[in-house]
Order: structure tokens, then sequence, then C-alpha cells
């Protein structure tokens, strides 16, 4: 008998075998450390992968299917538990490989923190990179009870170091006044509880540049996606979320790399929000990875 | 003491104890062995009559109450684990019964292949069916990996069997390339994504048709429907849904059969996919029933 | 098409469709308004008849199938919401009937406090009744937070009403300081902790005495059954209470009536607490049902 | 060591310690003992506080901070089981001492008749006491099985103390026929299905006058609120009941107190319905305390 | 960068990359089209390798580690929904092969139908085959409802093929009357209830043949494994189930093959049935493999 | 209307509300960041607390009522999030005070790792410390993926510090090789599997000295505590873990210290592992501190 070794991997649907031969590379980022609310993100790029069989391989939004791009999936970096500071220094080298062999990177969190060092690696091969967040949160503290390294800290710090006018955040609902008072004195884009409207009047402005996309899952409302850490509600739809994505692909971005983060799969015994988040990466596979410049 | 036999019968709530004088038929169909992702609707029928007693007997949509209308529930068809062929004769014998008797059948699925012999015995009684199908996947598959008889392919053997000129669908957000090609060249009428709008567009071609209604729980969105075997993200919310079938109702369509099929009980805690279903089908008793010609 | 009225009904397996002709009558009482912690034992009947579709019919311990016993199950006493006083009139006078007819009770709980009026009727029948009493908890509270009626005084008002004496409590590890010394002090036989080695004890001196016995679920540890309302570790395994059972029918004892309690199947998801309850009374039925003389 | 000794207490976020210098009180009524389907809203005050700890503090509906307004969490009033008699007493009496004490009571069920003997107390103070009604149900029942305190009647007993006119009900969906024929007759102000829209219009003519907003959490959808005892489809998003929150709060309302209830954990494993309750009450708070004349 | 294909496999813990090196080779048999109960166990073979990652790599009972003994994980036979036929013929089909390259087959199920073409693969390699046979359930119907290939009718047809003599049952503890006795008038082992006590007494009749070891996982107390189909109380510890593997290791078994199958997820919120069995594997793996003849 | 602030605290039942008068002082310690497989014991003071209010305040077991024994719960220490090193400081610190003013301390946890602190607070006032570890694992690693400070660590560290052949360890049936090698060299006591009656035979030699006791609670067997990170079946039962306190107790030992660590409640949705955590907890306090020397 033989056997293909890849034969029993628990890898995203129709993912591509081989390497080197693949446009994008998905790779899962299984940290949930600094988490202060509810943990469970380690386990989301696992169960995302488990339920992307369910998957239909043809979007009828964007009619294309996935055979149309390769991508090839990476599984999880092995993250050492607890320790944040090693933890953003192997997704921060994973990245720079990935961009080295000129790859699109699709990451899957994972608690938001791990969106750090990623942009880092980004922001190294595109000094002229903007970000388009999307997220209940602003993610803009300074510290987090003293702590630099947060997931509640992570725009911020992108935000210092590309620009604080190239992020665009979308959907945002909770924040310290502080944060909100720091976004607008320093020309931050910020677009309180909607999504879609706001997204296109931001995208002729994008037009061009190399743009970053990172996704907080609770975006959605809890109603969309009850797993996660933060149940927040007042959020968007999955329908606004898939029509956001379908939009930027519309709009021939120049999407360089993406992430999806905070699926928590433990509150959610219906699964929903893997499924959901399995289908969000289709889209982004399928509206994003091919209209990289 | 006397005892009414029916006494402790879990049967939907008001449900009228004697099938000759009874219009209208509840049956369930609790089959779930083609499912290829989620199995767990066989115990759909059972879960949306034991959550039925929390109904209130009125509708302020149709401002009518359930006594109005008399239905008998049959309770479930004993179908063979495992053994498709004979479930189908089963089915289809079941509703040959109930149509030569006069009555209004009102099936409650299991998975979506419970359709095609209610459709088989439909057809036979009234050979200009049109049906109307509300679902978030086409169906339309000629067979599921060899298998001709799955849940993924009853709306294609239905077209088949009625034309697929008389098939309406809405609110299909999932599927393969070639099954929306070949809806499209067989004139098909697929409503993509939307229900309400598009149903409303197509009823004044449906007056006076006799139509038969079949409703795949999953057309609504996962926050509307976790329970359920495929959770496909960016469906209809229920609002939509009632105003859907209240639509049909007020249209006074010739509803001559009409079934909801897909509630899994299993993977929502909260059950409020089967209260949803069990509000549904109050809402289709009704409004359909008294209108059939 | 010809239909038998209770072709539909969620009745305990292998009923009988005949109240006449039954030796016994299972009958649920849903009521939970008294309880202390938490609440939800009002669906155990329901539930427990649902997953008893599950069972085996023959009984490898006994070695008896449930059709050589005919009973009747009469479903739920409609008792009312939030009213004790009532539910338990109610309880008495359908016990009452049961009896003047000559038939075996067997009654699934609900609340502990539904055996109150269950041992009054049979208390009227059999003026020489003794209980035997499987729980986790004494039950001898005089009143509950000033309220006489509670689940926490049941067993303190039957053994008022038949002497303390003629109780004898197994498996009991939870209660308040003077509910054991007034136990002690009234003659009443409390077995702490374990089940069936003090009953093989109990059981000689209970010969040819009409016997009514009354099991709470919680007598198990909650890793045998954790769909009920006080999880109070620390107790016997399924084995030892089926075990208790078996011993109780090959002492061919007087066994005159009997109940199960307190399943609340919201807090265990697996249903292994109903399933479990199921088994227990397919056993009671086979066990002892016959041996009442 | 010196110890606070609220240093551990399990209070709704930024509760201030002093009851003397606070403005609102919040407090629990944890009872479910008249509820008719699932029970289990006894449990919500605990798990709302809880989940309090992950709420922002600041509201950017609002921007506004809890720190500006002091509230007291008084806990939850020590109510017997099963008893509503004694239950509603209790309410009335710790209310008319908030009430007397001049402070804004904010109170967490619960079950809806809660509600009552807070109206009974409100209205000895506010005799041209108005309410604003948000719910699923009409509750307007002149008893429930012939219980005439019941969480289905509280609505009625509320009208016939203030008059119905004074009573605006939003969002219902679900009622007998004869309670909304009462409200007609009874010049009731219900406004079906939905809450923002015919709030606004109605905000007007509520103008100046002493209002009482009344909160069930199931008039939210059950995607926004599966943790209730009655699930019932239809219902308004998250995003609405937010908007009309701060309608009242923009309208300048004078509202004189306010309850959030039937908020039932255990139905919830996400617990997205007890991290709703907790973000509302934040809004309540921040939007309607400092109105208040 | 360079990937290993099998970086991000979803393999059970420690597994060898090579098929050619192995001495093992573990495969999933996803299947449960003919389940009777409760369905799910299509799921266990992926959740069983994905929580294999919390597992020692280190048996104490065993005094040995998972890197002594080199297994492949060949991932799940993919077969086709709701078509026993089929999916028996390519398990066979599979074992075949897997025999044919000289290796100790290793399944996970799926219901217990898997079993009966491993067995018939086992036969024609080994003529003299005996079984240990680990279940609450007889699985001896000759057919299940006019079904011949049913979870129900594995152990008969096995025993028909191989002989009854040659299959020894334990820890049974639920099936038909007639079961038992064709068991007794054809010469079959049934060990009922208990598992390690009578399997030590049989383990020297079975020295120096070839066995296959078959586990339903439904053997363990549902308090052990609530996570199955059928949850049927009464059933051994897992600390017995541990000691029987180790017993039939201890006596140096020719153990050729075996299996561990009906572990049903969604059931088992705690994932404890899923842990358990990876761990059993873990035993199986270190005490049997390297005692093959 | 006056109000005691500790009213509506959520402390451990029964909890004295004075600190200096106090014998004992309960405290969480809300910590999982280590964690190596399932997160969530952070979770774990606050549920335990608050399913607290179910407990009987008598010992049956102990014939003793809580409100013999004053204690003070001094609710959680503020742990910062993701920072293990400054979570330990913080903890070292809490407990020295606690020792300081001549009290027993009684931590609940949040992971094992937090029991280091602890150890070294205990030995600084008492050299020739004893520490009594009933756990499923050694927690002998020298680090953990390169990391020290970790839950796998802990009694290697305290080993180190005390010395090894002080620490007594039952229960244990998960470890690496070297684990049980490096504790067999250096004269650790290590009892695999089993706790009462090597406990028994160990309590003599424990005589009169200061004896630290820290409970993993996965010692138990994942039926009787399903809800914590790695469930490892083949554990003790919870009569077994509450017969190892009373014979503690019986012992009349100096222990001068304890606590319950690694319940996580959200795998657990029966909340049977924090209710027996309660319970062990109660007869930790009624057992043990009026031992204390």
């Amino acid at each position: 008998m033989h056997f293909d070794p890849a034969y029993s991997g628990n890898v995203f649907i129709k993912s591509h075998p081989n390497y080197e031969e693949s446009e994008a590379v998905i790779y899962g980022m299984p940290m949930d450390w600094t988490v202060s609310f509810r943990p469970g993100s380690r386990f989301g790029p696992t169960r995302i992968r488990e339920v992307s069989i369910g998957l239909e391989e043809y979007s009828l939004y964007l009619d294309k299917e996935l055979e149309e791009v390769k991508y090839f999936d990476a599984g999880d970096i092995p993250l050492p538990f607890g320790n944040p500071e090693r933890s953003v220094v192997m997704i921060e080298e994973f990245v720079d490989s990935v961009l080295a062999d000129d790859k699109f990177p699709l990451g899957i969190g994972g608690e938001h923190l791990v969106t750090w060092p990623v942009i880092k690696a980004m922001h190294k091969k595109y000094p002229d990179l903007a970000i388009i967040h999307m997220d209940a949160h602003t993610d803009l503290r300074e510290d987090y009870e003293g702590e630099p390294l947060s997931h509640a800290t992570v725009i911020r710090k992108a935000a210092e170091l590309i620009g604080p006018k190239n992020v665009y955040s979308f959907g945002i609902r909770s924040g310290l006044k502080e944060e909100f008072k720091w976004a607008k004195e320093n020309g931050m884009q910020i677009s309180p509880f909607e999504v879609l409207e706001p997204l296109k009047k931001a995208l002729p402005e994008l037009a061009g540049r190399p743009v970053y996309v990172t996704i907080d899952i609770d975006v959605l409302d809890p109603a969309h996606a009850p797993g996660t850490g933060t149940v927040d509600c007042g959020g968007i739809t999955a329908k606004e979320l898939l029509a956001s994505i379908h939009a930027i692909s519309h709009a021939k971005l120049n999407v360089v790399g993406c992430d999806l983060v905070e699926v928590a799969p433990i509150y959610d015994p219906s699964e929903q929000t893997a499924n959901t988040a399995s289908k969000l990466i289709r889209e982004m596979i399928l509206g994003w990875v091919q209209n990289r410049k």
C-alpha cells in the first residue's frame, strides 16, 4: 500500500500539498495566554480546519472555486504556553519566511495579540502598509494592567509602528475613553458600530496601497459568533461581514496578507462560530489572494 | 378511572385526536442516514413536538387560533435505520394514503431526502405541481459521492420529475458550480441569498396552481437556527422566514402540502431551533391549510 | 387509513395501551416549584419517556422481558405552576384512583415533594405501610425557610404520618444536624453513605409488610447522575443501585408502589441521567410489580 | 493585613461600596417559581453580575463612564422558594425602602412577576406613573390556570393599578386573542413586533411624566438571547434594543426606575445572554439614572 | 522555508510519518449510518486524534514510551455516507492491504458494524482467529429490523464466520433474550457485567492463538464514557478496562489486531470520552503491538 | 435602609465577615496562563463560591457544622493576565501576610503553578514542612518546553526547596519516565494510582510535622471531575478522596495550609466538578483547620 503522508491531515479543505507551488500559506497561531476574560482561542485553528470539511468548495458570492487558488496549510506554529514574548518572536520569524518566499500569509488565531508580530513582519516588507481592522474593540491600550504585550494593545502597537493615519478600524463598539481620544488626536480612522458602509467610503483611499486585513471574529454580534472570548452585543451580522470581504475583493485592493482571530470553540456547542470562520476564510482566499500585486 | 389513550401523547400542541375529522396530518420522518456532515435530525420531530407545549395557541401575525384548524398528529413513520431505499418507499406510501383521504400533509424531517418521496406522492395527485423551496443549499446534485438517494440530490430529482421550470428555490447560498449551471440551463428559478422579496415577485406566477412548500431550516442564518446539520452563515432572519410564510398565506396560494426539515436538536442546547420550528409549523397550519382548494 | 390514537405517543417503551387491563400505572409529576437550588425536574418525566426507546426490552439481571408485565403510561398529571398546595392535592387524588382500581402506582418526578401526597394515598390503603427511601438527603426538615410543603420536608412528613420506625433511609450523606438527631430520637432507620449492604440487612424485617420505595436519583454519585438539582459527591454507583433494586426483588418484598424523582435533564447534555432512570424503571417494573401481594 | 469586606464581592462592576452615597440601587430578585415553561431565571442576577467583569466601563454610545454614576449593588433579596405570595411582599417592601431613601431602583429578575410588587411601590410614590414595557409577550392574562400571581399576569395587574392608558408595550409578538382584545378595549398602547420606531413616536407623550421601564430579555430574538425561559423567534436585535434604551435617554425622559428580567443562564452555554444583559444594564445606568427629576 | 507535509496533520500523537517503517497502522472508520439510537460516532476518530495531544507519551502502567513502537496514522477511510454495503467492502479491502504488508491494524470507529469487515479480513489471514469482545451489548442479532448489516449484528456475523466457540464476550449487560439463548446453544463465551476477572480466567485458553480484540467504549459505565450512542448504566470503570488491557499484555497474548469503537463526541462536552479513548489506544499500542508473533 | 457591605458578596458559604476574628482565610488564585492543554481554571474560584450556596452546612462525615470554624473569604488575588512571574510574586506576598497574621491559608486555583509561591511562603515559616500531594500528574518536570515556571514543574520546584524526601505524592498516574526516575533517585514518595491506602501508611511518618496539602482535582477520575484541564481516566472516586481528607483529619495531622486547584468550570455543564470542589473545601475546613498546632 502507498500512503500520501498528508492523507489524514486535519488541514483546511482543499489545501495544496506542496508549499513551494502555493500562492498562499494558511497557518495557525494557537495562543491565548494574555486573554483577560475567557480563554480558549488556542483551539480555534484546529477546530476551524476540522469543520472546514463541511464547506462547499464553490463560492456563489464570487463565482469561484477553491481549486482555482493554491494554498498550503502549514499547520500551527508550536507556540510556548504562557510565554507571550517568545511567542511573538516565533510568529514574526514564521511570517518573515513566508514573505521571503513571496507568498500570501493567511493567519488564524488565537488571541488578537498574534497580529502584532505579523504586522511587524509585513511592515518590513511593505513600508507603506495600511491596515483594515474589523473588531468590536479598539485594542488601542498602551498597556493592559501594566503589560504592553496584550490582546488589548495590539492595534496601538501596530498604529505606532506604521502610523496611526494608516490604520482603518471598523465596527468598533467598545474601548476606553482614552483609546478613542488617542485615536482621534492621532488621525486614526475609527468607524464605530458599522463596517460595510464606512468601508466602502474608505476603499478608494486605499487603492493601490499594500493592505493587511485583520478580522477579530467578535466584530460579529454574539448571535453570529457566540464562540469567542468577549461576547459584546450590538455587532454586525455575518451577511455584513461577508459583504465587507466581497467589497474589498471587488475594489481590487492590493491585500498582501490577512488574519482571522479570537474563535474560541468551547463556548459554542453548535460550532457555528468555527463554521462561520471557515466560510469567511474561504471567501478571503477566493477574494483576496489573487488580487495581490 | 377512565383514560383517554392519547392523554400522555407527545403530540404537536392542540392536535386533534381524530384522524378522520382532521383537515391536515402532521407526521415525522425521523431519518438522517444519508447526511454528509453532522447527523442528528432523526430526533427533530420528537423534540419539536416536545417544545410545542411552550407555544401560544394564537397567532398575532394571522389573527387566528390553532383551534380553528383541525390537524391530526400521526407520529413518526417508523423508518428503518440506515436504509434509505426502504425509507423513501415507506414515506411515499404514507403520503399516498394521506392524499387518498384528501388531507393536507405536513411533514417534519429528518434530513431533506425525505421530501423526495413526498413529492413523488404529491405529483401523482397533482400533475401540475409547483414547488417552493427555501434552503441554504441547492440540493441539485445528480448524485452524492456516487449515491443518487441523498439529501444533496433531493431537489434535482424533484425538478426532473415535475420539470425544472416548476421549481422555485429561495435563499440559496451554497452549492456546486455545476448545480447552478444546471439550474440555469434548465429554467429553474433560483433566488440567491434572499427569500421574501423574490418570493413576493414569484407569487403571482404561482396563483391558482397546486404548490408544495419545502423549508430546510438552514435557510435561516445559524444565529437563528444553530441546531441543524450544516450551519452556513449568511442566511435570512426568522423574521424574514415568518414574513415569507405569511406572504404565501396572504396571496391565498393553493398550498397542497408542506414540510420543514433538518432540525437537529443536539447541536442547540438552548433549543431555540426546535422552538422556532414549532412556531413556524403553527404559522404554516394557520396560514396555509385552509387556503387549499 | 386507520390510526391508533396512541400511535405517536411519547410513552414509556412497551406501555400497554389499555388502562383497565394493566397491572401497573406509570405517571409523571412534572413539578419543581419548591426546589431550593437548581430547578428543572419538571422535564424529567418527558425526557425519561423519550429516551426509553433506546432501552432493551429484556433484563439480563432478572431474565425477564417487558412484555411479561402490563403497565399503562398515564402521562403527566397537569400540575399548576408555582402552586404546591394544589399540586399535592391533585397527586393524592390521582393515586387514590389508581389504588381504588387496585393497580401498582409507579410515579416519576419532579421534585421529591411529590412523594408526600403519594404516601398519604398509600397510607390510607395500607395502614401498616413501610417506606424504603434511597437518597443523598435526609429530607427530614420540619419546614424549609418557613415553608412546610417542601422537597426538604417530604420524609419528615411521611415519617410523622406512618411512624418514624417504619421509614428506612439508605445512602444518606447530607442533612442538618437536627435532622439526624430527630431521626435517631424517633427510631428512624438511617443508613449513611451505603445502600446495598444495609438494605440487605433490613430486608428480613420488612418481609410480608406493604412497602413503598422512593428513590431520589441523587442517591447516585454525580458521576452517575449529573442531571439532577443537587449534585452531591460521594454517592453510590449505578451498579449498586441496580443491585439494590434486584435485592428487593429477590427478597420477594411486597412492594405496593414506588417512585423515582429529581431527574433534571437540562444539567446533563449526555442524557445519561435520563437513560439511567429509564433503565431503573424497567428493573422496577420487572422486579417489583408482580411480587405485590 | 487589612481587608475591605466587599473585596471579594460578586457585585456588578464598578458598584459603589456605600449605599447612602449612591444615586441608584441594583438588586436581584432570584425567583422563578411561577414559570410555566422553562425555569432557571433565579440564577440570572448572579450570573449577570459575574460576567459584568468583562464589560468596558465606558459607553461609546453615550460617551460616558460608569464612574460618573454612583450605584450600590444590594445583592439578591432572599426570596422564599416556591412562595410567590411572600416573595412579592418582600420585593415591595424592599423597593419601598429604596424609594423612601430617594434612590433609583434598578432590579434584575428573575421571572417577570417580580415587576408587579415593584410597580406597586412605584405607584405609591408616583401616582401618575407610566410604564414602558418591552417584551415578546403581552403578560395581560387575568390569571394563569387559575393563578392570579403569575409571570403571565404581571402587566394586566399593573395596568389595572395605574390605568391601561398609561402602559406602553413594545415588541409584543405573542399572547392570547383575549389579551389583545382587552388591551384594545381598555386603551392600552401595544406596538406589535417592533420597538424602536413606535417608541420614538410615543416618547413625546411621555415627556415630563415619571416613567418606569421594564424589559423582558425575550423581547430580543432568541438569536440574541437564547438564555431565557421562552425562546420565541421573530424578535428584535440587540442593536435595536440598545438604540431604544438610548432613545429614552436622549429624550431626557424622567425614568424613575427600571428592571431587566427573565435571563436564565442554563440555556445558554455561550453566556451571551448574561453578557448582553450586563451591557444593557450599563447603558440603563449611564442613560437613565441621572435624567431622573 | 521547508515544510514536512505532515507538519500540521491531525494525527494520533507520536505517529510515525512513514508507513513502510511502521509496525502498526491506525485508521479511522467514520461511519454511523446503521445506528439505531443516537448517531455521531462518525466524528470519533477525528476527535480522538485531536485530543491525543494532551496525552503523556509514557505509560506508568507498562513502563514504556510511545517512541518505542512505530505506528503510522493512515487517517480515515473515506466511507460513503449512508451506504453500509460499500462501506464494509472498503474497510475489508483496506485491512487486507494492511495485513498483506504484515502490519498490525488498529482501527477506530465509528459504529460497531465496522468490525465486521475487519474480522473478515483477519480471518482470511488467521483461520484460527479468536475474538475478545468487550461491550455492553451482545450485538448477536440475526438482523436488525430486517437489516443484516447493522451495528447490532456484528458479533453474530463474526461468530458465524469464525465459530461461536472462538468468541469471548465480556462486560455484556444488554441484549435480547434470543441472543443470549443463541450464544449459549452455540458455545459462545459470554461473561455478563464483568470484564477483568472472567478475562483473567479465559486468557490461558487463548494462549498462543491469534486474537483480535474489539472494544466498544460503551462497555464502560456512562459515568466514564458519556460520549457514546447508547448510554447504558451499570458498566465497568475505566480502571477496570485499563487493567483488562494490561492483563492481555502481561499474558503475552498473540494479539494480531484490535479496534475501539462507538465514541460519539457530541454527547460529551467535557471530552472525557475522547480523552479516555486516546489513553486506551496508547495502552493498546504499548501493550499489544509488540507481543504479536 | 442599612446595608452590610458584604450582603451581596459571592463568598464561600458561611464565611465570616471579619478577617481579624477568623482562624482561616480562603483566597482564589484565578490563573491559568501556563496551562498546556485546556485553559479555564481562572474561573474555578468564582464558580466554586457560587455553587457553595447549595452545600449543607453540616458534615455527616465529621459531625461538625461550618459555624464551628471561623473563616474569612478574601476573594481572588487580582493576578495579571499572562504574566506568571508577577503572579507568583503576588501570591507569595499574599500568603506571607496571611501567615504573619497566624491564620490558616486555604487557596483555590487556578492552575497548579499557584501552589509554588504558596509553598515558598509556607517554607519560610515552617522550615520542616512536608507536603501531601494528590494529583493525576507528577508535576516534576524541570521545565516545560523551556519554561521553568509551569503547572508541570510545580512539585519539582517544591521538592527541590523542601527536600524530595518530604514530598508525598498520591494517586499519580501520568508523567514522563524521567520524572519517575528523578523521584525515585531523590527519595520522593510516589504512590501510583491509589490515594487512601498508601496515605494511611504514610500518616504515622507525618505525625507532628507541619504539613501542607495540595489537591489537584484531576486526582479524581474524569467521571467525578470532568471540569478540569486534563481529563485523564483511571483516577480515584470522590468517595476515596473524601475518605482521604477524613483520614488526615482523624490522624490529627498538623495541617498548616492547603489548596485545591485545577477546577475549570466550562468543561462541565452539570457543574458537578465545582459542586464537588465546594464539598471538599467544606471537609477541609471542618477537618483540618482546628487540628493545626
